[in-house]
């Protein structure tokens, strides 16, 4: 046990959180969307919040933490879904949400610092200069940008950039690595795979340039359908059309609309109704009015025709994993997947398992570019009955060609692509030879050996040993 | 015949030229382009050039026209190369030129006349707020946007954007009808497939509203690749790459940038480099370069780098047509096609052809976003020897997969779809009762019955009659 008082000396000047309460309160996220990480990491805590406000706090925090052997998780404000920013083993709560100064906004890029809430963001470099982040998760309003890209993939916006992964969606990142001394590296192209969706186990983010596109005020529109798969062919369709800037577009199956899009439902006619959550540029309103009626979709809402927006909330918070958010605040037996449909048979791929799982799951799909062709990734709802059924509903959609990236798992590989990371790995191999950043999350440090398609899950250790 | 004397003096007020080398000089275009157009259209002249410079002085020629049963065909700057402002029949040259203001510039949004040329409104767009149109042609520094729209279809920022066909590329379009008393209409949504690319068949445009893009400082690039197929799949590689924003991706075959890119000839090594010329964002060179090195390509030119851009052309103007255009200009036997290889296997397509015909036809491709996905369109070169040799390489394109957009055509049909545009054809029959309006280009006017089919090409009874 790293001896914390003596740590909480040396880090004197810096802000230190000990007390039991606070301190667990930072140490969580938004695991609880899973009943199976709930039950796994309910009782996770940390041992001490350290809220670092510049590179340089940054740099002598992990310096003790390494004298110490004293884990170090980082955070941004928690909005994550599988423990990612959840000490497995206790130690230091790194949290950089007080990193957070916009350093300089140039044509089409921002330098920031990681903590820098991403509305906040997009507020400043649209005040500027009518430019806001290529695309965002349906969290903006609380999430960091370095939470973002240490913990995240995509979002609202990836309709048209694709995802984080894509090369050129993010610029640079400036990481302190966890040694001795620790170094700052500046990592662009091809590098940047190092640290990105690492979950900060193999770094700490101090700095981020990201690149930007044009803001608009986007048009929050839902168009309806009696069938939920005429709502999915329609969004297929609009997300075809080259001439329609879109930022968004989620069909969501009845009746998730009608019965939890509370601020919504006065627009929807009944139960049946699916809908399908649209940004898009004010510019392209016209044309895609002449789409939907062609379509023979429903406008049922538009942002930019209603008396006030006054309570209503952003078309984002209906999408991504607020749609599972609103399910599960009326009704915590929901839970859900993530699901790849590939193309370009996925509309198909969607029908079939629509056809054989019905209100079970209930669909949500999300429409995206991956490598510049359109595809659907999927937030189905899933109505809880049994971790043995939340299994089998899994192998289900992979054995009809649907891949799933587990919600119910804490590590990297398992939530992801289920093998081995060798350039992550390599890259914590030499940034944090001690293996104190985010310990637990990344299968490869622990357990080279690891047989992912032994159908075992991965219990860490250190979680193990903390009797949860 | 019309009586353009009485014509001439109706018109008084409207700048009107009767001068039979100037009457010529407007009424021909780069037909010459086609060895065929050339034998076809040589001595096409019109009788009057009449150029207003606002919407009534538009109004009022057609009213006198009408009265006068004279053909009007419009124009803008006279860039096309079918002879799309090319007067068959004679009559009045309707030379938009002069209506050149810009009326609105919004977020997302421009409203002007058609006669503004395309790199002053991109200029007056960017000064304005940073925006630029979505896409141009190669000849943007002296074409109109009016004659764009009217005989162009895509260009410089189809990668991203798609075409002028696609819904939204255009927002709206004012059209006079050819009547007695002329009516002004207001086209938007499905309506704008009236009137676009018709050669001002079926209505005279007179203000266009476009959606505008975010400009950059783009970057023009040449990669340089030793095999043409290397340089195929790299532009198909790069051109599936979400995250770098590109506005324009075009491989051409070498001897072409050796021997016919003059100004960019000291960057190439030798004959042998083939050569994909590039325009991408700024904020994307540094990621570029990373993805440049993984495909073993070898960046020649960057413009970003070079002490001058002075007596250096743009990258646009090595593409498109211009490309055809700087070979011409070297060597006059020289000819060319305008082919689609449609995707998923539009590059496995092109290294067929390329296998046929070698150093007779040497690959030129442009890859666009077509309905969202990649591909390419194609204006290879042809070493010109018979007008019976470029039909078989027509054939054997066509054969394997390719279809033609023949720019050894005048008419709409047959340079197009080789079928009937019915919404083309209603309108006109509803906008120009009397057929006055640039005739002979819409088959479907003149010979209902007209078999696309039969292997044989329209010749136009008009231009049968001035015995050319």
């Amino acid at each position: 046990m790293p001896d914390y008082a003596a740590i909480k000396k040396e880090l004197e000047g810096i802000a230190v959180e000990d007390n039991p309460a606070l301190v667990r309160q930072k140490s969580r996220d938004f695991f609880w969307y899973s009943p199976i990480l709930k039950a796994q990491l309910e009782n996770v805590t940390g041992d001490l919040v350290v809220s670092p406000t510049s590179e340089e706090e940054v740099i002598h925090t992990l310096r003790v933490a390494y004298a110490h052997g004293a884990p170090v998780t980082p955070r941004g404000a928690g909005t994550g879904n599988y423990g990612q920013a959840m000490p497995l083993s206790g130690g230091i709560i790194l949290n950089l949400a007080g990193m957070d100064k916009i350093k300089s906004i140039q044509p089409g890029k921002v330098v920031c610092e990681p903590g820098v809430i991403i509305a906040q963001l997009d507020k400043q470099t649209k005040a500027h200069s009518g430019q806001e982040l290529r695309f965002h998760p349906s969290t903006a309003q609380t999430a960091t940008i370095g939470g973002f890209i240490a913990g995240g993939s995509g979002g609202v916006g990836s309709i048209t950039w694709g995802g984080l992964r894509d090369l050129g969606n993010i610029l640079r990142l400036r990481v302190v690595t966890m040694e001795a001394e620790p170094q700052v590296l500046d990592l662009t192209g091809w590098d940047l795979q190092k640290v990105s969706h690492a979950y900060g186990t193999n770094g700490i983010i101090t700095e981020v340039e990201m690149p930007l596109a044009p803001a608009y005020d986007w048009v929050d529109v839902l168009v309806g359908y009696d069938d939920f798969m005429d709502a999915v062919r329609f969004s297929d369709a609009l997300s075809h059309m080259n001439g329609l800037l879109l930022k968004e577009v989620a069909p969501v199956a009845a009746p998730i609309p009608y019965d939890y899009f509370t601020r919504h439902k006065p627009y929807l006619r009944d139960r049946g109704q699916s809908v399908v959550v649209i940004m898009i540029a004010p510019h392209a309103m016209d044309p895609f009015a002449a789409f939907v009626a062609q379509q023979k979709g429903e406008i049922l809402f538009r942002s930019d025709m209603v008396e006030s927006m006054k309570g209503i909330p952003h078309a984002y918070e209906l999408a991504w994993n607020h749609t599972t958010l609103r399910a599960l605040k009326v009704d915590p037996t929901f839970t859900y997947l993530q699901v790849q449909y590939p193309s370009p048979d996925h509309v198909a791929k969607v029908g079939k398992l629509v056809e054989i799982f019905g209100d079970e799951v209930p669909g949500h799909l999300e429409f995206i570019r991956f490598d510049a062709a359109i595809q659907c990734a999927g937030l189905p709802l899933v109505r809880y009955t049994s971790e043995a059924r939340l299994e089998e509903i899994i192998r289900i959609h992979e054995d009809n060609g649907c891949p799933i990236f587990n919600p119910h798992r804490y590590t990297l590989e398992e939530g992801g692509m289920k093998q081995t990371d060798r350039t992550q790995l390599a890259f914590k191999q030499q940034t944090d030879p001690k293996g104190l950043l985010n310990p637990g999350k990344m299968i490869a440090w622990d357990n080279p050996d690891f047989d992912f398609n032994a159908g075992k899950n991965y219990l860490f250790p250190g979680l193990a040993a903390m009797g949860v």
